[in-house]
């Protein structure tokens, strides 16, 4: 199955709809830019957001034992255990905004098995990439069948909107050199401070990227840049991603890690890109450049820098409202309401 | 009665609670800032938003008479009625988050009693403001015990959070005059395309107000100011703004014309500005410069210019997660997460 080219052929009929609401042209700014996407995406002039679903992918890192982050590795088990006891920040906002939530275990240093998680049995996680390939080809491609398995379960469940969050010590470190490999962004400014590095843990972080850089080079190979440099988590991302777009859905991309995904996904298949909507613009500098790179606009700027899809959980309500807009406002007509004077 | 000037008392418990949650410190960023802003309003570590209720204020200006807007004044009659009857924006948008919805017709040219609109018997607007004051010593008063009046129905049926919206042709005229007013934003700066203007209007528009300015000069007290350029809605939110910072209600403000209000409470009684949240930076240039000048943050970047509160309308759902976040949250202890490590 391939990614069916989003139709532009309804796309003046859409533009039509949006301008013939009570309201002056283009005044509703974002808000109509996205009925727009969704209406293209979905093919039809009363788009609907059904049964939102957030999948968090966590997943170790072999970089991170030398110390480019400021937690240790067995936080990452310790925040999956918290995301199934319902305790963390994504779990507060998808229950007060009514997102599904599903977790995804791709491997972790500990607390591999946790009752409600779904687990890839992948071990401890990655390898170090300073001294082999993060992960074997094999280990990719087990990582993408099963972020497209559970997209499908998902679709099948009649989720039409599906968004991602993850959770990975030292998985910025991964992103930093996936966006690096598949953009035009420096490296130094697709490093950011994660999760809180001090200015000594950010010059450490760097030196270790370029090192990793010298050995393997900047490969612009998207699957091959995933295996040497990705996590599990983000080959699991990119690959739900991609099959979210076969599957006609709305992706919603979260933050740094979320696009580093997504920059993967788009090298992999650019067919993908008008099924994302990226949802928040991260406080790394290299984000912004990113997102401006892959013309994209992010619906939210609320200097977050936490992941776990917190992003995308918080952009659902002006997703929903966009669609609303198309589906129930009232027409100049309908309402009896003075258009625009001519000019 | 008086506005209680916020207590800082509980700043340290606040933040130390914050900083106990399962994130990185500060991760959250915004979110993080709409916690401690609604916890220090209602005084307490676990701060709840009770029936959010969002007020639109309507009326007419005399000024529009002049041409200042590409729509027809019988446009803020029609639009009332279409708020009535369910079919604009701000209905798709407050029925979508669960915001109750109240319409106060502050004197419209048309259509000025409907059912289901609470009307202040106001006549058909406000004075062309080049001719004479916008409005009387005793209408202003009128405005500010009607707006009063419905902030305290509201808080009676338990309403915590109040919301305010607007709908006046015209009406960025009187806000860019009292902006400039009020402030050090220059009028040139304040005054914007409205609902559309093109190049000639908009000289038009700043043509008109200029004059005005002439006539009247640039007045800085703002209840003078308020009757001078002021609209009945305008005022009518002013005073609703004071009475829920009386009332220790959180006080949500959307764009140029919402701000407009709000600047005028705030240089009548400076002690209502921590109660203010600022949902939307509005396109016009002159609304960044003036939040900037208040030193306040807008939660949203949406390039919306519709007013009818629609900006504050979105921004609900993420204050309902700063608040949950501080309620419902695991703390590191509760979920036995490692805490950063000792840098």
């Amino acid at each position: 199955m391939t990614i069916r080219t989003v139709s532009e052929d309804m796309r003046i009929n859409i533009q039509t709809e949006i301008d013939e609401k009570t309201k002056p042209l283009g005044s509703l700014g974002r808000l109509e830019e996205l009925a727009m996407q969704i209406a293209l995406i979905q093919g039809t002039l009363k788009p609907q957001i059904k049964r939102p679903t957030l999948v968090i992918m966590a997943g170790d890192h072999g970089i991170a034992r030398l110390g480019v982050s400021p937690y240790p590795q067995s936080v990452t088990g310790a925040m999956v255990q918290n995301f199934a006891m319902g305790g963390a920040a994504i779990n507060v906002f998808t229950k007060q905004l009514g997102w599904q939530l599903e977790l995804i275990n791709c491997g972790t240093l500990e607390k591999n098995e946790i009752d409600g998680v779904y687990s890839l049995n992948m071990g401890p996680g990655t390898a170090n990439f300073l001294e082999q390939e993060a992960m074997s080809a094999t280990e990719l491609q087990k990582c993408f069948h099963a972020g497209e398995g559970r997209v499908r379960l998902h679709a099948d469940l009649d989720c039409n909107t599906i968004g991602f969050g993850e959770m990975g010590i030292g998985n910025t470190s991964s992103a930093a050199l996936l966006i690096h490999c598949l953009s035009s962004v420096p490296l130094e400014v697709a490093v950011g401070r994660g999760a809180g590095c001090n200015d000594e843990q950010l010059d450490l972080k760097l030196k270790v990227l370029t090192k990793a850089l010298e050995r393997h080079g900047r490969i612009t190979d998207p699957m091959k840049a995933l295996q040497t440099y990705g996590g599990f988590e983000i080959a699991c991302m990119t690959g739900a991603m991609l099959e979210a777009g076969r599957l006609g859905m709305i992706a919603l991309v979260d933050g740094l890690i979320g696009t580093s995904a997504a920059l993967a996904a788009i090298r992999i298949d650019p067919r993908i890109k008008p099924y994302m909507i990226f949802a928040h613009q991260s406080q790394v500098v290299g984000h912004k450049e990113l997102l401006n790179e892959l013309d994209v606009k992010p619906i939210l700027h609320l200097s977050m820098r936490l992941g776990e899809g917190t992003g995308v959980a918080l952009a659902l309500p002006i997703l929903q409202c966009a669609a609303a807009m198309l589906c129930e406002m009232a027409t100049f007509a309908s309402a009896s309401v003075a258009k625009k004077l001519p000019s």
